[in-house]
């Protein structure tokens, strides 16, 4: 890997950057609306969950230009009859416009925007590649996680579901950005040691298999390892013999101080049952069993729904590459633009990838039983139907960040809440629930 | 996001810190021997690329920890009877062991290692995550990309492949790793900036439908583009209606100027058959068609296959995210350990993941059609089959680099000219070849 230093504002497309210079040459300083939002629903999902805002807006923030990154540039053939004024604009962008945008951990459904820009058209595309790609791996990994997260926690018992995806990412950065989505969307933690520190997540970790086979024997492995954590003593068993090694575990002069076990492999309902039943009948019960493995939210629903003695899950791969659907959906699409005051809705008409037109709010409905009943895309300067509330607002003006920073925990603790307004029926694991989403008049007749 | 900086040493697994602790605080100093590979080849692959080389040395070769590193792991619990020993240890980490190496750009297969790490255990056990991470998404993203390549030029036409996948890769830093991933496998360039800096990788572009649709029609779209790009004028045709658009095309006043149209949606074969009947009638022979929109290795054989006269394809979401399979499968095991001089195998036999035990090397041959026939795994101190070559060669010793730095394009011709090598089955998109590998009945025995 070359040394030189990298910086984000070169993490885009080369289109966004002759777009832009394009713009900036042409004079045209209309003010535009991006909406970036979700296309098509993956087939059997019924929910979405809105993850990213936070590091979109650290992003928007704080794009600069290097004098490196504009040397690179100007090497490009393509930019060989660029005029100064782009490059003045690079040197001296700082992004000035508005944004608005669903509240961070929001239920959203295909078709609203999560997101919107409105500013001068050549600020505005510059941050199509990066949102879209912050975006697109935080809603993934959430909306995934979230099915996870409730698949394990359906009887009602509490079991908590934890990352350990961080090697099975898409790189060293997935990984974080990974784990940071799965704990909004309510796993209680995650393995990843700088998601821990960057987002105040809980850090947890057992132990790996070459821990215990670097030993002569399981019982030696045990015992270091206890030696040097003895209040996190969380012993893997299932190397050699598994049911042997828990039973082995039970004679342990330090058998009181073990935290849980881990199984990772093998039948794990069953092992999971003959785990507890030994440790129960050596007076074991406070032992707790956690289980890891290929695991997703099927496979889970299954544990759970026969019962199996599993208090904690280790998810990763499924989870972290949301392996069923594993593209987000999400687009950045011009829907309006103002020039000299007058106002143009946008729309694209390829064959299926037509757009809806215009800068719009999102109104969702509550039921009497404080579930979402259904939502109404409308134009923003539409009135707001009755006993709704909207979802999205102004988070930043002229540039300036117009709300608080929020803590991962915040977020956290607001899709947990979002999500337990959802109809029964969205966390069907296979027959997507149909979530009543409907247009304005007014946008219906815009998108004749 | 939090403003704390990010160190790449703690983008890892807590559990690796935890481990590499217990083995400094119990003197574990053995030598072990780590490999990284892929545990089962995916359904309908027959060959994969190995990819990443670059990264690991760069991170094995830079891995350090900060004293805020330090300060935030003695903040957590896990390590509150941790000793100074462990500290100084990450202060003073420098890794020091060995490293054996596939040449990036090799093909591979299941169950052969790409990667060995020789060195003590606490400091070959640090490495894990960000190695496995690093190796997934590139090994992964090129496999992927290399059937891609391979069905666009099943003709011998040449037509090329670009990568414009950022937006939908995992996060902005995967879009880099996936665009190096993509060239390295023969693509002929990519869309991503970054990559194309940090990389030396030709960069492409073309312009998004918000462009056409910013201006009152697409003829000024299309000339306002012209007028700041005259050599680099690709026409992007599909934001009305596509054949029109190419109609009015013929009669513009910098029509030989024009490069390249894009097609990005509707009908490919039939819109590239009539855009290139209605450019040649024109005498515009000259000006290429690009063809985007969801493509994949399935949909460009299919027309490929057809003949459509399409000139490049720019792929995205597919290829970045190997959505077909998009998630690797290496792994990084513990294989030998090595204490005064005793050398001891070392195996996990759990159900279904068991690993084969010994430092390997592996020995491909190669027939007289100058094809790869097969390959040989043998214990590194194994006597070399004859006629074969080893795919493994060490490329750190002492923790110092071996071999020289190489840049992306001479990987790419090595991955270019390994292809070249597979028998030809291996290309077939649905039926895998059973490339041959064998053991050597020395590793046989060590199995049972």
């Amino acid at each position: 890997m070359r040394t030189r230093q990298r910086h984000q504002a070169l993490k885009t497309d080369l289109y966004e950057l002759t777009m832009a210079a394009g713009y900036v040459q042409n004079h045209m300083s209309s003010q535009a609306v991006f909406e970036l939002y979700w296309r098509v629903m993956p087939p059997n999902r019924s929910f979405l969950i809105a993850c990213g805002l936070e590091q979109a807006l650290s992003y928007i923030s704080s794009l600069t230009f290097s004098n490196d990154d504009i040397l690179f540039l100007k090497s490009l053939d393509v930019f060989k009859h660029t005029k100064e004024d782009f490059w003045d604009f690079l040197k001296n962008f700082s992004f000035g416009g508005d944004v608005y945008a669903m509240r961070e951990g929001e239920v959203f459904f295909a078709d609203e925007p999560i997101l919107q820009v409105v500013a001068p058209i050549a600020e505005a595309q510059l941050l199509e590649t990066y949102l879209l790609s912050v975006f697109n791996i935080e809603c993934l990994v959430a909306s995934k996680a979230a099915r996870i997260v409730h698949a394990a926690r359906e009887d009602g018992l509490g079991r908590s579901v934890v990352d350990f995806g961080s090697r099975r990412a898409h790189g060293p950065d997935a990984a974080v950005l990974a784990a940071r989505a799965a704990y909004v969307a309510g796993c209680a933690g995650t393995s990843n040691v700088l998601a821990g520190q960057a987002f105040d997540i809980p850090l947890y970790g057992t132990i790996a298999h070459s821990w215990i086979s670097a030993y002569d024997d399981e019982q030696e492995a045990f015992k270091r390892y206890h030696d040097c954590f003895p209040d996190h003593t969380i012993l893997l068993v299932d190397t050699y013999d598994t049911l042997k090694a828990v039973k082995a575990m039970t004679g342990l002069d330090y058998r009181d101080q073990i935290k849980a076990i881990r199984l990772d492999s093998g039948d794990l309902f069953n092992l999971s049952s003959e785990s507890r039943r030994i440790l129960d009948a050596a007076g074991l019960s406070r032992v707790k069993i956690i289980a890891s493995g290929g695991l997703n939210e099927y496979k889970i629903k299954e544990l759970v729904q026969a019962g199996a003695p599993i208090d904690s899950f280790g998810v990763g791969t499924d989870m972290v590459t949301s392996s069923d659907y594993s593209a987000a959906d999400l687009i950045y699409k011009l829907v309006q633009i103002e020039t000299d005051g007058q106002v143009k809705y946008k729309a694209k008409r390829s064959p299926r990838k037509q757009t809806v037109p215009g800068h719009k709010q999102i109104y969702r409905g509550t039921g009497s039983d404080h579930r979402f009943s259904g939502d109404k895309v409308c134009l923003k300067k539409e009135e707001a139907p009755s006993r709704t509330r909207p979802l999205l607002m102004k988070v930043m003006e002229n540039g300036k960040r117009l709300i608080p920073e929020k803590t991962t925990a915040e977020i956290r603790q607001y899709c947990v809440d979002a999500k337990k307004c959802l109809p029964d029926g969205a966390f069907d694991l296979k027959t997507p629930y149909p979530y009543p989403l409907e247009y304005s008049g007014h946008l219906q007749k815009l998108m004749i």
